[in-house]
């Protein structure tokens, strides 16, 4: 794959796409979310030769909400390994994304760190173990994008926060069951920021490069996580990083990914490359309709998923 | 990753492991299974050279059960190729391997090909397309194996035959759903049969490689399925290979892979190898419990997975 | 409440109900309850003191379905006694009549004898202790409604076993269980008969006086089953013969009642009246949806229930 | 019925149990409960006569919970009427009492006003009709019980609180199906309080009195409810009084019912009794072992039950 094939594959797929698609609908549940332009499409993909290729709206900055629960994974895995795997599961989740059934069925262990109750908990872990949790977890992702101006978006935290009775009632059942040890306000207040994260394209695929390399960071050579820690939260991503579709993501575009209601989603090629996309409009699972589309054509076009 | 290295790679890891490991119980709900030896131990690898590496009982045939559901989606798929998704999904199924629960809810549609309800439509679609269904499965699978001997174990598919009251409930209710297309007992005796050949793990190496190769026979050409639908079914055995526990085979090993009750798992890289184990105690989930751990030293070792 | 009373009663009803009600469906599962007329009401009571009060089509016989399941559980409870209650419960179902997830979530023990399971394992208790089933169980019916013409219509209980896959899931499942102990085919083909027979209500509330009058038959003096079990029968009927709407049945009526998909439903105040009432059109849940509201109004204008 | 069967029934009954059983378990999850003497033992029966029969510890209080919930169905009967059941059903949980899965899957309308988060919707209508809540309803059930010092016991009620965070994940539940109208904290203050009033076995029966009379206070003549609306609160315990065991209750006892997990019962003859038993010992589905006993026997031996 040279580089001239990036660019003649995304020229491509925007033909391809660019007058049929308008299927889905825009999240609708928080003003942020559902004033924003549905028509909105861009695509950045970097790789581990620094060559960037981008179309359409990659500049533009989105609420990247659940794709940062990759984020809060990678640092609560830093701080306790896998002492993590106790308190949430790796398998997927099989029902939709906020189903209180499994977490009762199941004792109150959320079966992966992506559906809203795990990402509770490990928002929980970080309280625990971080002095100043919400300066320190915005510090991570600001040197992973290696971009020091990224900020909470402190208006659609407060939003999400007023819509929260479900994730409340998640967070109750699991401190029913011993599983929250911190205070219920204040990791939702963590929780609730981590969603409000904005990002463009292009810092979302910046950010993701450390799990292309093997958990280093790629241009300051730090190391992020250990190779096999990034490999299993690859994993984690390609089980269970689109709700209870992982298996058709999977299925069509073949490389391990996290979206975000917002529209946005985030793909990775271990050892080759971060690719994200933004498009607003959601299938009825919670995943961007035309994301996946253009990730799937990305794949089939150039032959190359890691199947 | 050369050719010393395997071998060093497996004499490391029977060393490790042979004088800890005896947890786990031999499958004892047919007299074919309980009966076998449970110290037991093989692996076969084979990769794209034509080089093999084995070690232990790799030679030994054993009842590689739900392991030969991949062969029977693969002729589905050749059959009638997308279409088969109209009947059967590709999502994970969150729930034990022979759960009616979410056959009800989902209106008799099958999670996934590898689930018994999943591999039962298999069957029946095989059932309307082929002439000789029995005969003609096992010659496809004799292909792939490049082994004219094998042969369905005729007492083994007689024994699951009695003890298949829940694999009736299933096929009933699917065709309560409109899901099942030709006679019951019929599809099931295809099913029983399917499920009773014996290979070894050099043997399930060698007919797995067609999906380590794009779909292509490795030694005579012969294109099995194309390129895209060899990685689909790799997708599938990731996403749903080991009943509830993709997720963890898929976090420890890196690999697509299949078990069976029988004891043995195959998994694969594609690219690179096909690799088979055979050990027959089983942990709480039915897979082999030592060859998971073989599996997961494997790729530990060599620091390669897919992810 | 004297003679005269229910004559009232019964045409201040019909006034009240025959310009408006049109609502509900009747059940189109098989030719022989779709083809019938949806106007037809009727209804019929008798009391302790052997006075008839009756209404409408009373006379004219329909397919009674569910209905018989009490009279095939009152046989099961002559034959053996409390020993059924290890293979069937006594509680309300919560779920749809059809399900088969709380039947699996409790290893195959149905939760009552009125849901499709409970009834099937006591047809498979008729068949483990009747020398001619079939014959001993309608001739115990033709002798509670003092009725030896009582036949089962074969082609409604063939068109049924047509239609019996979801029946066929049911009783495979619970003889994964072990609650199945004689051939599945002949358990189903008495479950199916069981269901096709026909009465009128002047029959059906005469064949029900024995659960008024302490399980004694009212003209014969024959102890049919002793009071306590008597009581017994009228309980189940209270907590479970409506399917879902057990409660709302209670809530509405306050009488202890079994209904069928047929449109009948029979009601009856211990020590005072059995009466059965037959409409067509169901309601969602699937029971006759004006014969609930003629039984409604009939306790609320007499002010006359069980609480 | 006369007066002296009572009173060698209740003799009777304790000697037949006292000697020999031991079984259940003393509700543990908070202190007041778990350091009650197991081996009390006391019944009260009042009739319409305003005859009183009693043994045992009959005039010690205890804590009732939620045996008080249908005082708070009452309270809020008269306060909005049939309104009530657009918000709460009246069909059986058919799942363990305090299970979110129902509710979830039901939009979040609980299953019945028995339930916990029955009884909290109904707490919710209390405090959106009620001026001072806590005052009003423990001023209505001293009314019922004829006893002016009755008191919520607030060591009990914040014991509870400390413990409520699965009631907490039940209440967000339902407020984010729109089903909580007030804030979340003080309708859960009023649902604790309510679980925490204790009162002895007379009390308990001459508190229940109104429903055996037709919804009007025997001594005072003032019409508490409707009689159709005491029906529909006897038939509503008949259904759903006893947690998943309603229909063990109904089946074994056959009168109107509702215990708590302090270990009392109180049950009733609608025209005749009513009858309160205490016995802390619960059965694994959390009712009074031997208060299910000792109500089994007064209606076996009495030979009257409304069925």
């Amino acid at each position: 794959m040279t580089a001239t094939n990036f660019k003649t594959v995304f020229n491509d797929i925007f033909l391809e796409l660019q007058p049929t698609e308008k299927k889905g609908k825009v999240a609708s549940y928080i003003p942020a979310l559902s004033n924003v332009d549905p028509e909105k499409l861009g695509i950045h993909l970097t790789n581990t030769n620094d060559e960037h290729y981008f179309q359409g709206d990659s500049d533009e900055r989105f609420s990247i909400q659940s794709i940062s629960k990759v984020f809060s994974l990678t640092l609560a895995i830093r701080l306790i390994g896998k002492n993590l795997w106790a308190r949430v599961g790796v398998e997927p989740s099989g029902t939709a994304f906020n189903s209180l059934v499994q977490l009762e069925l199941e004792n109150g262990i959320p079966r992966n760190p992506f559906i809203n109750a795990g990402a509770i908990v490990v928002c929980d872990v970080l309280m625990t173990h971080l002095t100043n949790p919400k300066e320190e977890l915005i510090a991570f992702i600001r040197n992973l994008s290696d971009n020091q101006e990224l900020q909470y978006n402190q208006k659609v935290a407060e939003s999400e926060k007023r819509k929260g009775d479900r994730n409340k009632a998640l967070i109750y059942l699991m401190r029913d069951f011993g599983n929250i040890h911190n205070d219920v306000d204040e990791v939702l207040d963590l929780y609730f920021y981590l969603c409000s994260i904005e990002m463009s394209c292009r810092e979302l695929a910046r950010s993701f490069m450390f799990l292309v390399t093997n958990g280093m960071d790629h241009s300051s050579g730090e190391m992020i996580v250990s190779p096999s820690k990034a490999k299993r939260i690859n994993t984690v991503m390609q089980l269970c990083g689109f709700y209870d579709e992982a298996g058709e993501f999977s299925f069509r575009v073949g490389l391990p990914g996290k979206s975000g209601v917002g529209g946005g989603i985030v793909a990775l090629h271990p050892g080759k490359y971060a690719v994200a996309v933004w498009s607003p409009r959601l299938n009825h699972k919670g995943n961007s309709y035309m994301g996946m589309k253009v990730l799937e054509l990305l794949t089939t076009k150039t032959q190359d998923s890691i199947f």
